[in-house]
């Protein structure tokens, strides 16, 4: 379970209870089926007009992606890549093929085959560069429908507070105005259900998707980065050194407290004159 | 017919439902003719001064494309080219022409009557780029007028709102509070026409244009790769391959379920060394 | 007379006539002459602090752009570029400089003269590229002109309204509900004419402009490839079907009805192999 | 004097001396020390948190710009370029150091000294582009400050109606209509500074900037272009043809009245063949 | 301490206690405890389920920053790599590395390192320029957080004003309008607290980041043309004028008062003619 999302989650309910319980005379003042159907059936209405079947589906789907624990399994996949790296410079091709099929990382996977398929590296940086462009173009649009969704919500939650404020004035006219309070409440929980839909499920939804997005992208221009190494073929320790120099000093990159990093060694590089 | 238009349009149509037959007293009190006018001649004189006529009759055609079942036709296109390819290869220009009158796919064709007609590589991919770079932007400029219309229909709901305040205003000094109630509600109900409009048919509209044009450009790209790949006198069976690379692993590209992708073969491909 | 522009405006006095004639109690309760007042100086004023007076003087020319016929020349140009490559391929330049005095479009002349001065192909595409950037960036600015009113308008509309408010409350202390009526009515006119203002002249003239800017650029980098040819002497058949070839095709890339498009035959131009 | 300016601020002041004397009942009812107090010092302490103090200062030094007249020397710094290039193609170093003390644009002078210390054309430009993208940097950032006050001031200006609303509620108990009213006058005061601020000051402000900005940038670019062909040892005589058809033909430049431009004559130009 | 965010906070007190103690009969009138609860719950709700666990707790200390005196070390670093570029020139790498023992500055002292490593130009400058995009992106999204909580906050401050809304429209029909006031007054606090948070914490919390970031962008570039020419082995002298050349007129670029700036003598770079 990700934890932030669980601290989120027990947030949110602490949220509601406090609303329901604390501030309101009665808890089933905040309930209002007519109108949270209203909010959902619009906003869902809009979302499958608006997008093919297939990606709503897929939709559902991702929203786990949320709840899930994110290990960043970048150092593990680095560890991999140097360690065929080796195996791949001592021409031990069999043991690569060994290290590929027990390798979880279908994207560093593609990468070693073309590399032991001998593939020129232009074509094999073509071909990941395109798997990297593809994923962020695919993952950008599943986020992108959360955003949709969180636009969609409140505009649907203000529609149904007219609905109720259309139905409220229409027998204003018999009523006294102690008819019209309770109506009126009704009529504002529409949109109190689309503000919270939007701004507690979708538009968070939306933000963590990108963000794992972006964390993505990082780990495979790190391993695409990698096989152009391995396919230069230069020495694994320099890969090894290279790699972690790309990951290392995220602390503060212009103002450290005095002690110095550990200091790279770039001269094991058979390639250096 | 595109079945997430019509799971939407049944929503949307139980939505309305809703709204009219269950909360509202009777449904002819959301009918308000008069605010319907002012919201869609309003938005129609405005989407009309902002383009030329004949980008927005085209927008009628284009209304039919998000109901019509979308396609993907990209495997079938793949299949084609590889096998031109093959033609090509073999040296037999008549057969691919023979081919190239069956196809359906005018940016393919264009492609291999390019090739066939020994045109530069250069010179090929400058005239479909070009297409390509047309096609995204003129589809975006579709997409992009049902984009204005969702932000002016709104604001002419809000127009009409307004009128009907005025109106109302203006009586109240002979009138009472009964009398009040039904002109307001009236007046609301443009705000409701321009918020539904906006948000159940033209942003849904726009999304799924511009949903529909990336999946488009993503086809054409993978065309363009194939025609340069032909154009470079690759072999068919490497071609083969490369596009679908291209095309598969879709699922999780950074960790999988542990069993290995089948692997690529570029061995094939005559021109590596 | 621009036929879309029309239509635009034939509705917006079919609109405005409505709300005049069909709801209102009398037309000139929708005449708020302050009101009016305060909207337009507003926006004037805010419009002149934010550009110099040059560029807004430029703004009265702009309008009539909306309204006049845009004929798109595109055709005539690139039949004027090829007649001229024809002479010029012949080695006829008096004949070339002949028919310079005559084209309207001054772009392609600089660009015919560049080449018959024999400008290196790279200086005349420098030159020719700086002054379709000049004109985008020119364009550009004055469609955000509009944009800028169009954001201004609305804003000014609801000062105006919250001065209605303020001098409504402060006498409602010895009025009846009788006098906050029409006084409430004449405050929100106001923010009736600034959003009137803004999505039925403002926002369009914006869209307008920045749909002409596109197809002129469009146009000029057509003439643009075509001096370019010239300039690398291509023969005036090649340049003739390439120019062509980048403006057919328009209808739908992808897939169309089976008959199959005029076929291509660059085989003509001198230059392939 | 900036005449664009001065127009804008004599509206500005026709704007408010109409809402102060002709609408309003007593020009001092739209007068609220406390509301203006809350929005001046609310913007300024989230300009403050906002930026860092040096930034803030310099922004009363800006305000200054946009009522000084914008004189655009960019024909005279072309002439003085021109000049310059004429003495350094004759040899006479001398002479273009005596030019070089009288120029008033560093930005010019810096490149000419480039020139005669004969510096490469690639250095030279990296400088001058480092020093174009510095200035667009920070101009840029100064007009963002303006803008980051036009989004605060009328959240401030609402947060000062919140409040008077909350003071307005909570005597409501004991007070009648009569009481109300002109309290929540001065409570939507504050509101009407908000945007009064934001749409005739800071908005307009930040546009100006930005506009100037732009032309600064042309300017600087086109001496960039001069300085590049005096370092490329170009005729002066080519040079100043070349800068002048950058700035002409600046009506339309796709259709013209039938007057051919000045025909240019870059045959002068020495590098030709 | 930052004086900027000093002045901020102190006009924030005053602000805080103008509205509290001036405006309102009594300041516990502005204490609403459950609204304050709703809004900074839902705000922290939100956040976690939008951002990882870690991402949000560093949070927490980059708050700080904006407390902290930002010094500028750009010119003390551009000494040090001046100083270090003149022993590297005079061959002493053991003082270079006792120097780099000394220096603060990571980024300064890996650049350094893989320059006495004789680490090609190319690779030093694709590792150091991956850091500079790392620390973009990185801090980029740091200030993201606060953008979105800037978002979140009055979106739970409205969802509050609804509750608060609904509650007092439940218990209208026994009250009187000496009930409502009160109950409302409290509703709309949770608007106010909303934007209080978004326009004075949130939002200059998150311009200040990414103020700082541009700043520290431009010190690294700095840095890295340093480490460039040193590993070109350009003159000391030479460096140290160009990194100089690049800090300099920052007063007007295009206009200045007539003194001359300090002439640039680049003829002491080795590597010219």
């Amino acid at each position: 379970m990700n934890p932030s999302t669980l601290i989120g989650m027990v947030a949110s309910c602490l949220l509601l209870a406090s609303v329901l319980f604390l501030t309101a005379e009665s808890p089933d003042s905040f309930l209002n089926l007519p109108g949270l159907a209203i909010v959902l059936t619009g906003t869902m209405a809009a979302t499958f007009i608006s997008y093919p079947l297939k990606e709503v589906v897929r939709v559902v789907r991702l929203v786990g992606l949320v709840f899930r624990r994110e290990d960043n399994h970048l150092r593990d996949d680095i560890q991999e890549l140097v360690d065929m790296a080796r195996l791949w410079f001592k021409g031990d091709v069999r043991a690569v093929e060994r290290a590929l099929e027990k390798t979880r990382n279908p994207f560093l996977r593609t990468g070693i085959q073309l590399v032991i398929a001998n593939t020129k590296e232009q074509e094999i940086l073509d071909l990941l560069r395109w798997r990297i462009a593809r994923l962020k173009a695919r993952e950008h649009a599943e986020a992108q429908i959360f955003r949709t969704m969180a636009a969609y919500a409140p505009a649907f939650g203000m529609l149904g507070t007219l609905v109720g404020l259309v139905n409220m004035l229409e027998v204003m006219d018999g009523g006294s105005l102690a008819d019209i309070g309770p109506r009126m409440a009704v009529a504002l929980l529409t949109t109190f259900y689309g503000i919270l839909l939007a701004n507690l499920v979708f538009k968070p939804i939306a933000v963590k998707l990108e963000r794992r997005t972006e964390e993505r992208l990082i780990a495979m221009n790190m391993v695409l980065e990698g096989i152009s190494l391995i396919s230069r073929r230069r020495l694994p320790s320099f890969i090894e050194e290279t790699l972690n120099s790309f990951m290392t000093h995220h602390q503060d990159e212009i103002r450290d407290d005095g002690e110095p990093s550990p200091v790279l060694d770039p001269m094991q590089d058979g390639s250096h004159g």
